[in-house]
């Protein structure tokens, strides 16, 4: 074996052992030069067959770096370009269907928008929650009055430090779940009628809530990858009256795009320069697979213009109903508004997650549950490459249990659907995501469960739904 | 002593001593004769007293029942009647700073709209919930998903049934906190630009939903003591086009008036009439001081019009956030529209509530309760009596933790509660109730805080404010 091959196998096994993670910054050529004593011809030699081989890939002056996971012979998607005009959304039947199918525990759960429930540490949170029964202080119930628990926004506001966010508990507003939150900003920065710019596809709760309000909505293109597309949302400025864009710019829901810290940048520059606030959903953020949690669009904000929506329900307490807000220049207003329409997240959920960090394991938990999901998302690329027909693209987001895959035009995956639902298997089509009905040739899957023989025979039964789709069509 | 005097102080103190509470049928004429021993003339004699002295009050063909609790020398408040237009609602920052004042706790809390937590369960709550950690099923976040935990849905339809509402668990969705249940019903009968029904006065966070939904408010002439006039309702219902009611039936916030039930049912009727749905907003219903829980109007409902709206907020785990609707005809919206919305409330909090109230206790806690709301309601009525000016009228409401007091005309609450606060004391002034700002001579004062020297002196002190106001007013 040549010197660059031996290299080649030992970095290939580092990233497939998860030592070297996508998103991580691949060693130095100097580094590797010296390390195994070779010359840096070798390295880059090396480094140009992982290159080749997708592993890794080269970024403009920073170097190497791990590449997201994809499966040999899977392309990405491609951008959906919408025909630009503002929409009234109306939410239809179906999304209420498929959310309700999540309970349906004898279905496979593609089509869910949770993770496993088996993934998170509840009985500790209980017992964190139930030691507290004993000095428990009655007015508790009135001091976590939103704004909420000090405590948790402590702690929260410790987390935003880590992730390069300088803010203090002040700026932080606790809400009942990210959804609350979310809805509270649509409510603060818009009144009944307004424009707001949404990324295209976009998770069918926003729809419904941009409905709710009875705002329209102009849908942004947005990459499968790099997320949303600035040139378009420049000219959409430019053309309508919008009042708030509501982005999430990391491991977006349903495509896992996340935008580069460049973009997020620019992002800001732009709504800032337009005067318009961003309502950033950042709830899949600490689901990250590479070294460092990805920056917050909140992270460049100097004018107060982000306000920033995460939850503890994608990482650590799913049906706690514990999520907040940072909402910059809105403090004030949303805090307002928090305590006037929802009084507070509920008190025994914020103390059982507070006392839960407090306790230390938080950070033990949040790595398990990353590797297991990106172990997960391997799995499932590794699936769908073996068993969908030719021609489907699918993403390999660096976060999140996402995977968008878009199959050939001919394939309507609203009868994929109907076909899978009868065959035991929930996915979600396409138009689900979209006010226009459209995508009707993608689907999103859900790869948040345990990797078992019931999850891959059901991607092999989806696979030959697929196919016959496929092949229909062609016909 | 004559007989008929012996029997007074008998009866007298049976009420003092809350033996015989307000709302209470007094014993039949018959069987007092047979129990003392003495004619129907004694006994008619007796009842004449008592009722000359607001203690007892006849009503026609129903025989004689315990008043309300009124102090001497009290008068009940007047109604007011708006102009009859609708208005768009615009909520000030008072309500922000009161609310937001509720936690200070240097403060009296005459101006909070919760009662002392000190009157709950919380220990115990949190036992139960605590000792579910050893066997929690994480599956239950996803089944607790709307409509809600099974068990909890089942202990609020048992109690409707005790209640003289015939529901099922699955007419029953679970929300978090009573709000979120009255936005959601908001949001699924009326759209943007919609006129809504509304007491007046009525309690912010109501004025608040509305201006967030960008609806317009008919606010309806309402009687301290018997609630919602059905004549100007009728009147508003051919003038506007409301679509929808939404009011209090029971105890309603500010005032603690209680429709009759002939009353309840005649308002089902004319919405049923019209067509209008009815949103009932029943949270203080359990806290009734009489023998039996006041119907609701949603026992009078055939068509389906009446969604039903209550919570465990006021009268076993405030903070918990879980409250219910019963939607009626609109169930199917109002369930999808939770789960896209809000997906569930806290499920450690339903079960939180679901296990203590299997272990039983829930009913015990009840009354004591009602009974520390009673005593405190008739102390604060004593001492306003004692301290206040002349000319102020107060009402003595039959449950809940509010009193509604009409000052001279003269008098400026705002004015009131700018010096009160100086003193340390808050109190919420009638302009908070109303979108149009008027009561400009009424405030709200809450008596749910236990007795205390402390908080005598502070209606002593408040009296003095007024007193001091209706003298300058009247010079």
């Amino acid at each position: 074996m040549k010197l660059y091959e031996q290299l080649v196998e030992d970095l290939t096994r580092l990233i497939r052992e998860g030592v070297l993670r996508p998103g991580d910054r691949m060693p130095s050529v100097r580094k590797l030069t010296r390390s195994h004593s070779v010359s840096p011809g070798t390295v880059l030699q090396a480094y140009g067959v992982l290159e080749d081989r997708g592993l890794i890939e080269a970024r403009t002056r920073s170097g190497y770096y791990v590449a997201a996971r994809r499966s040999a012979g899977l392309r990405p998607p491609s951008t959906h370009r919408p025909d630009g005009w503002s929409t009234p959304v109306d939410v239809s039947e179906l999304v209420f269907h498929l959310l309700a199918s999540t309970r349906d525990r004898d279905l496979v759960p593609f089509g869910s928008a949770f993770p496993s429930p088996l993934l998170f540490p509840f009985k500790q949170l209980l017992r964190a929650f139930g030691s507290r029964g004993k000095e428990f202080d009655p007015w508790q119930t009135v001091k976590a009055l939103s704004p909420g628990n000090l405590q948790l926004r402590r702690l929260i506001a410790r987390r935003y430090l880590e992730g390069g966010c300088s803010l203090s508990h002040e700026d932080i507003v606790i809400t009942s779940g990210a959804m609350d939150a979310l809805t509270l900003c649509l409510q603060t920065v818009t009144r009944p009628g307004d424009v707001v710019a949404i990324e295209t596809p976009t998770f069918p709760p926003a729809l419904q809530a941009i409905e709710a309000a009875g705002l329209r909505a102009v849908e942004i293109p947005t990459h499968p990858i790099h997320g949303v597309d600035l040139d378009a949302l420049e000219q959409a400025l430019r053309r309508h009256p919008i009042r708030a864009c509501w982005f999430m710019p990391t491991f977006q829901n349903p495509l896992g795009s996340l935008m580069s810290d460049a973009d997020k940048k620019a992002l800001v520059e732009l709504i800032t320069h337009h005067d318009v606030p961003l309502i950033e959903d950042d709830v899949y953020a600490e689901l990250y697979y590479g070294s460092e949690r990805p920056k917050p669009a909140k992270a460049y904000d100097t004018a107060g213009l982000v306000l920033h929506c995460s939850s503890f329900s994608k990482n650590l307490a799913p049906g706690f109903r514990v999520g907040w807000v940072a909402p910059g220049r809105y403090a004030k207003q949303i805090e307002q508004r928090a305590l006037i329409s929802s009084l507070s997240a509920s008190v025994p959920a914020q103390l059982a997650i507070a006392e839960y960090a407090k306790k230390g394991g938080y950070e033990r938990h949040l790595r398990q549950l990353r590797h297991t999901l990106g172990v997960q998302q391997q799995q499932m690329l590794e699936s769908i490459s073996r068993y969908f027909p030719e021609g489907c693209r699918v993403t390999s987001p660096a976060g999140g249990y996402f995977l968008w895959a878009e199959l050939p035009a001919t394939v309507d995956t609203l009868e994929v659907h109907r076909e899978a639902m009868e065959a035991g298997i929930s996915i979600s089509p396409g138009p689900m995501f979209s006010a226009k009905r459209e995508f009707r040739h993608c689907l999103r899957l859900n790869y948040g469960h345990l990797w078992s023989e019931q999850i891959e025979k059901a991607l092999q039964d989806l696979g030959k739904i697929i196919s016959r789709h496929t092949a229909s069509g062609a016909s």
